[in-house]
């Protein structure tokens, strides 16, 4: 690292008047999950610190230990160059409407270069008041089910810190779990083909004769199915010498 | 809607042996919140109805009353053609590994196509055992903390649910195209695991018998690998009824 490096500041969660501390308790547990721990809280209701919270984050008490308690919402944000908040309502306001997606993925672009974005979640009851929501760049809209659209505080921010994490990681492939296990070697699905087909066509498999050449088709294609392990192919093999052994004790 | 539009069948959420009625109650609430309501439940800890749910769901105790409960889970699964193993650990066992976000485009395509998708996850402390994770075609692995991983129960179901609603609102161009055959059931492949494990262990496969378990649960993971299809199924049947035919002629 240089001395032109920006340090790296992934975007403070903070919630605004929060009521119950079972809900920032598990806010704190939501973030750590997805990598992040920089909480900040803007008076809370019954004060801070507050027991309730410890109970519920379960491991995540770090992110309560460090959390910052600030008296307004504009002290909370004063270090903030980007600021979302999370509102189902825009009541008024004309703003940029994103998704959780977009706006992790402007936070990670704002911590990649040593700027603080931050997200504002608003009290269980009422959500964000138009004070708070005109201090935000953009609202962060959730994609709710319209006929049962309240979600809760804590579910609210576990989404938004997975978000954050899928913005982080760098783009994942699919990738097959072959825990531990080596793939087949083509070589070893064509022996494992071979061995079938000899000994169906000795158990009179492919009948009628004109569909023979359809049905190994068939079976060859599914045994060089994507995935096929060395263990797998040890086993189909095994399952065909038990048959054969099976008929040869009559 | 004309005769041949499939019935649009959203993803069933499959809780296997949950623990706390509690977390059965955030569950339906994150999965309404999101237009999930099919959920299943397999044999809950403490029995069902649980009032402990009814208080955590806040509103969505519809979700609840048309739960379907399942002594186990290939019960659960007996009408689901496409199945997701939700599961930190694949613990031995050989399987395609999916995001969250690919899992319920899938469900989705799924779904279109008026075909049944489950999403499984195992109990609090536990998790989903193997026998479980093995019958399903894919495992779905939530990008957590590796620091801080342990999810709780409802915040998975929760974004579960969120990705099934980005994926129903997804433009049809972005959607995963998934080609034609008709894939097998679970009771289709729960039939055709039973078949070959009855035959198998008359033929004295299963060998040595301490060893016995394991091999059947490699196998019942083999035969539940992404992408069976109906034909790949009846054509299974078909090899092992060929090998019985041959024996009993002698």
């Amino acid at each position: 690292m240089t001395d032109d490096t920006p340090t790296f500041l992934p975007p403070a969660i903070v919630l605004v008047r929060p009521q119950m501390g079972e809900n920032i308790g598990a806010a704190a547990r939501g973030m750590l999950n997805f990598g992040l721990d920089h909480l900040r809280l803007v008076a809370p209701r019954d004060g801070w610190p507050n027991p309730a919270a410890g109970a519920m984050a379960s491991g995540a008490g770090r992110v309560l230990d460090r959390a910052g308690v600030f008296e307004d919402t504009a002290g909370a944000l004063a270090d903030c160059t980007r600021v979302y908040a999370t509102t189902a309502r825009a009541r008024g306001l004309t703003k940029r409407v994103v998704t959780p997606e977009q706006a992790m993925r402007e936070a990670h672009a704002a911590a990649l270069k040593g700027e603080r974005a931050a997200i504002l979640f608003g009290p269980e009851r009422t959500g964000l008041e138009n004070d708070d929501i005109a201090r935000a760049e953009a609202i962060v809209s959730i994609p709710v089910n319209p006929d049962f659209a309240s979600l809760n505080l804590s579910q609210a921010v576990n989404l938004l810190a997975y978000e954050w994490r899928r913005a982080a990681d760098a783009p994942v492939a699919e990738r097959l779990e072959l825990a531990g296990a080596e793939p087949a070697s083509g070589i070893e699905l064509e022996k494992l083909a071979d061995h079938w087909e000899e000994r169906l066509e000795t158990a009179n498999f492919f009948f009628p004769p004109d569909k023979a050449a359809g049905m190994k088709l068939v079976l060859r294609n599914f045994l060089s199915r994507a995935g096929m392990t060395r263990s797998d192919v040890q086993m189909l093999h095994g399952v065909m010498r038990a048959m054969v052994r099976w008929k040869e004790r009559g």
